[in-house]
């Protein structure tokens, strides 16, 4: 009877299935992501998550849309209805970082017991009021993760670290310079 | 009697308030935002967005924590509980895009009766998998808009359009590099 190896809740026999998957046909790792928004008033907007593109075709993994409430605080003009964009980047990093500690630290036999990030990100608004000075997005993010493990050394969790920082998309994505097409459409 | 001046949910007066106050005194465009994430198992982690630092000073500007759930696709070794952390990037852009829009567009007096946006990235997964290859976030990211004013003209929106992109906090974060900083603290 076959067993499936599942640590921290990761099932690593899919996992080193997928990655003998890819490198039998490398478009299995080809992926287009998306989300949606419509605006509802001040800085208020709804925000829709829900089909990706996977190896050339649209997935209909997802039975329902993830829906998200953006918005800004009143001192940025807004009524609190949901978190802003700046900070959901921010969100963003800690839960890619998550993913990676985890699903690498399952692949090496670790077992995690706990795992938290904070990220912040400084901000100066100059620019977005069109006053000029300093770029328009974060300065500098910083991140801070605390993890433990059963089984694995301090220095196997740096190590670990390190190599989700290096494979780590969405840190890829804010440390370097992505192209970023821009086209709008006035309608009637 | 003062009336206040509100176009699209915005509040004018404020907004033209604010860039005065900054123009006065520089250290009120100064922020520092902030997430929290939890890992509860697999690729499903709970993440917080409350507090952010704003002129030297922590707001109390929101009674409670947002609470997002991330999570990946089935096909991601996830099980849905919520979108995954690129997904996340590309719904910031969204949201920020439009903010930036309906502010500026209320700052300069376009009644703005719809807008949407739709966002997609592309990612390859190699490097992730530590299957080496192309880098590991996106390689390019593409935005569309559809807006509808009652009295902004087609030129209007275009230029407005492409200042958004200009002064946009998250465009910038993702156009251009932002440094990084990662600490992690091994827990006992």
């Amino acid at each position: 009877m076959a067993t499936i190896t599942v640590r921290n809740g990761v099932n690593v026999d899919q996992l080193v299935g997928t990655i003998g998957a890819v490198q039998g046909n490398a478009d299995i790792a080809e992926f287009t992501f998306r989300a949606k928004s419509a605006w509802e008033t001040g800085g208020r907007n709804r925000g829709e998550i829900k089909e990706f593109e996977h190896a050339g075709a649209t997935t209909a993994d997802r039975p329902a849309a993830f829906e998200l409430m953006g918005d800004e605080p009143p001192v940025l003009l807004g009524t609190n209805a949901g978190p802003n964009a700046v900070e959901l980047v921010l969100q963003a990093l800690a839960f890619c970082y998550a993913v990676g500690f985890v699903y690498n630290a399952s692949a090496k036999g670790y077992d995690i017991e706990e795992l938290r990030y904070e990220v912040e990100g400084d901000l100066d608004l100059h620019r977005f009021l069109g006053l000029g000075g300093p770029r328009a997005g974060f300065s500098q993010i910083r991140a801070k993760g605390w993890v433990r493990s059963s089984n694995a050394t301090a220095a196997e969790l740096e190590d670990l670290c390190q190599y989700v920082q290096d494979t780590s998309p969405v840190r890829d994505i804010l440390a370097a310079p992505v192209p970023v097409q821009t086209d709008l459409v006035v309608l009637d």
